[in-house]
């Protein structure tokens, strides 16, 4: 989870909370680079600087008329954060009920209903909502933990579905993302970097051409503990770039290139 | 080409000198941190960095009675490296006879040949000569490039058989590698970034699963120019991690961490 300070809350935004109701267990984080408000949840669900990379990793689409989808949204950051990059329509696709009236009330608190939907669906069958072929950038930060018999599993289960492959497969995420897509539409996918070779295979079988990758490490001289991925769909294969890699902290601190992507200055 | 000072040469090697020849155009560099001479010729073939990085990246198998093979080993400096790292019995093999020649005369001026030994020969038969499943670690640093129609070889035959896929293919130095190669054996390779994922895939068609890869970056900022895989034969797939990343340059000098490597010290 990522620490963020609780917000100042402006005045217009207490104007709007008055309608935005917070459940006992909510607070109110903001990312200060793009001036948006979240709804977290300790116990439910909270954002982790994996979204917030994720977005910044995004390229979305620039037309107005285009459409993104988050798949597997949570509390809606990914697409929250991506509205300061683009006025394209955006589509949350959320299964938990509970984590989908989060993203719902962020979108209504940052007054962003005409921009963003929240679609409290289970991902498989996100077609029979948004037509296939028709998307223009699809992001998805999925359940990094496959589901093996031994495996622990979160006892919350709100986090539990959010962290492992319970209620979707990595091989389901690739194959909706790719059957929304467009020809020539993007993905934007980030996994831990133990799976990247499944998940380079997987997008190969759905017709995803990886293009970029970065990878984050979480300090000098360590392992990468992150990777981003984006994919073209019906794409030529070969000739991935990697991208400069992020590193996240220096000593106790954030690097100036995260607290610039994070409060959108490096001090 | 890798720019390194010509070397003072003891005493020592003066007098295995007298019996090593060197052709007009050929010159001796010394590697420092491992005190390796090699017979270099910028007109025929020199190693570059990446056979320092590769050396670097390599864990050759530490049992004295184990083998070391090294495909398209030019000048021989990879496995001339690794000595430095195993006393494990290290065979050289390389197509050109040039080349060969030079990284038998290298052997020779390093006192070498009672663990090194050369292969003139085409990789694609190697397992004639050596015998097949039987070798505990095999490095390689292929040609880069494919060979296209469009593709601009280098008119100088000594580098393009070097650099481009003229005799031997990916494919073909995987599947050498993965024949030669004992079960758990290990298996070390350089490469460019945008053959990354063919490389991943051919290695998964002839039962080498990837286990660590090593990016190179030229310069915090830049994009990576080189990778380096280990990969295991008939391992369990997946799992594969991501070591820190190597930064070549800072400003014009090498940076600590590759003068640390290539003269066994950061100043």
């Amino acid at each position: 989870m990522l620490k963020l300070q609780v917000t100042d809350i402006n005045k217009k935004v207490w104007s709007i909370l008055e309608t935005v109701k917070l459940h006992a267990d909510e607070r109110i984080d903001q990312l200060y680079a793009n001036d948006i408000q979240i709804i977290q949840s300790t116990k439910v669900f909270s954002f982790s600087l994996d979204a917030v990379l994720l977005a910044n990793f995004t390229e979305p689409t620039k037309k107005e008329t285009g459409t993104v989808v988050d798949l597997c949204a949570g509390n809606g950051a990914v697409g929250l954060f991506l509205t300061a990059k683009t006025k394209a329509k955006i589509i949350e696709v959320e299964l938990q009920p509970r984590l989908a009236d989060m993203a719902q009330r962020s979108i209504d608190l940052n007054q962003l209903t005409a921009q963003m939907e929240v679609l409290n669906i289970d991902l498989n069958n996100v077609t029979e909502f948004v037509k296939k072929d028709s998307v223009d950038t699809v992001t998805c930060n999925p359940p990094y933990f496959s589901v093996l018999p031994t495996s622990k599993k979160n006892p919350n289960q709100y986090l539990a579905l959010a962290r492992h492959e319970i209620t979707v497969t990595l091989e389901q995420t690739i194959k909706q993302a790719s059957d929304l897509l467009k020809t020539k539409g993007k993905a934007y996918f980030v996994h831990r970097p133990e799976r990247l070779l499944e998940l380079t295979e997987l997008m190969k079988k759905y017709r995803l051409s990886p293009k970029k990758i970065q990878l984050v490490y979480p300090k000098e001289g360590r392992e990468a503990n992150m990777i981003l991925v984006e994919a073209i769909k019906d794409g030529r294969d070969g000739g991935v770039r990697f991208l400069p890699p992020i590193v996240v902290y220096e000593e106790q601190n954030y690097t100036p290139m995260v607290r610039k992507i994070l409060y959108g200055k490096t001090e």
